[in-house]
């Protein structure tokens, strides 16, 4: 029985590749891909929680696969496929379209197709559930577990501009067009960077993305690594539109903000001019901002003269 | 910062097998199978839409996981790994705790180890999103589109029972505390035939599981292979639980209840007996109910006299 939410599938059924088998069957097929591993990851997101009741949904379209890809750049496996989950409290064709039309844009883009997903009716708030699947040759994944001490720590794009967008949009910071403006991009439409990550695997040695914030998931790969780390602020990658803001929020947002979708990664100081010419050839831009220490579970930052920041951004202290 | 929903992780975070990095990274990885295609699907049940609010917990991990790997048998393809997305509107230690012992339960039986996931908090209701991977051997899976012109049309299990479960708990049927005792696990505990989906990989046509209603769900074999059906209703495995029930209640919930979680597959004639033996092999029951037609949508029911039955139940008719 054809019922209306049988129609918002319509929006998500665009062929896959001719070796796929696509939306339309008990599962999605893909082909074997030998000497890869099958790099996999999902995400809940929901309205109220991740995002806002009138965010854009051209933007939320393409975020709820974003924050995926993401995580395959992170471990650094290259795209296959991916699954949508969709549960709406009504219908809304030009809402599904726009949606979908960013989810599809970034898909494209990203050479991952939509193979597969589920669309019911939810009783009050939106839900978008996404599945990844990528592929990375055997042996060289990204771990968390993987830094050595002595490594370089680097990120790749910019930080903070995300984290400042969200306190506009939720009113913890005084209304400022030409500021949103300036970082909403940054929240709304990050840009995973994806060849870096599928370059830098069997290169560098422990990587993620930095969903969280750059202290609290580089003290993932420390927990995992059981080592250390020294920052130096100085050599953070601050967004350009934070120039003006207050040094406390300014830490706070580039140590602490989350919503980066950006790589925080290390590897062998040897490495340093591979990475850099890599990045390159990627079009990222990458920042080497410290190094990996002995002391377990240390994690120090030194300001522009060389001292220890004390103490770090609200919560970040449990990991000294 | 570790927060409360941090904590739900714990429930879902049991080791992957050796060979597999599972819950904690980016990303899950998996090793390659030469030879074998990757199957995917993905499902949301949202409470109140796809399960009661009081449902209990241990039975919804249970049914959360089976009705995913249900598609993975409806294409033939045997478990590899499965995803969790779970989100609560509260923190309620004892539904963890069942909920995630009635899902690794099954994920242990089937061979389908839980590595990767996501928990977060919801503002309203519960949402449970899976994502099951399986393997099947290149060019063997059980596709909609391959039933053929004098196939035979196969059902595993038995009918109609889950449907009588739901219309009791609903209040659409009134209290019987004994045939809801007979046919309640139906509806909460389905248990797929894994090992006939797969057994049935290379043998079998067109196969997909009986999630909406036998003739919903064979009418998308039909309309995908552009042919038609003739069923004996006589030939049918109706539910033992149905015995004492109205022939026209007994018809609908066996040829219109959903949530089975069994087999519907088509297969020539000439492996009849293989087709048999192999469900002995696999503990599965199987029942010959009708064949495979010329007339593209057409779908004809015949009654214990061969006459066709007119309606049939309410939606089915627009099939014909």
């Amino acid at each position: 029985m054809t019922n209306e939410f049988d129609l918002i599938a319509r929006y998500f059924s665009r062929p896959a590749p001719a070796a796929y088998l696509g939306v339309g069957d008990d599962c999605a097929l893909m082909p074997p891909a030998p000497g890869m591993e099958l790099a996999a990851s999902t995400d809940l997101l929901i309205e109220g929680r991740h995002f806002f009741s009138n965010a854009e949904p051209r933007a939320l379209g393409h975020k709820a696969l974003a924050v995926n890809l993401s995580d395959l750049a992170a471990m650094g496996a290259r795209p296959v496929a991916c699954l949508l989950g969709l549960s709406l409290p009504e219908l809304r064709p030009d809402w599904l379209e726009a949606f979908a039309d960013g989810y599809y844009a970034l898909a494209d883009a990203a050479g991952c197709p939509l193979v597969g997903g589920d669309t019911t009716r939810s009783p009050s708030c939106i839900v978008i559930s996404v599945t990844v699947l990528g592929h990375v040759p055997v042996g060289q994944a990204l771990r968390r577990d993987a830094a050595r001490e002595g490594d370089d720590i680097w990120v790749s794009g910019t930080l903070g501009a995300a984290d400042i967008a969200l306190r506009l949009l939720a009113g913890e910071l005084p209304p400022d067009p030409q500021l949103l403006a300036a970082t909403r991009a940054a929240l709304e439409r990050p840009e995973p960077p994806l060849e870096l990550g599928a370059a830098l695997a069997g290169v560098a040695h422990a990587a993620l993305d930095i969903s969280d914030g750059l202290l609290q998931d580089l003290g993932h790969i420390l927990k995992a690594s059981a080592c250390g780390a020294q920052l130096d602020y100085a050599s953070l990658p601050v967004a350009e539109a934070l120039a003006g803001l207050p040094q406390a929020l300014q830490r706070q947002a580039v140590l602490g903000g989350g919503d980066v979708y950006q790589l925080c990664f290390t590897a062998a100081a040897a490495r340093r001019d591979e990475i850099l010419a890599l990045a390159r050839r990627c079009g990222s831009r990458v920042s080497r901002i410290g190094c990996i220490t002995a002391g377990p579970g240390a994690l120090q930052v030194l300001d522009e003269g060389g001292r220890p920041i004390a103490p770090l951004p609200a919560g970040f202290d449990h990991f000294n």
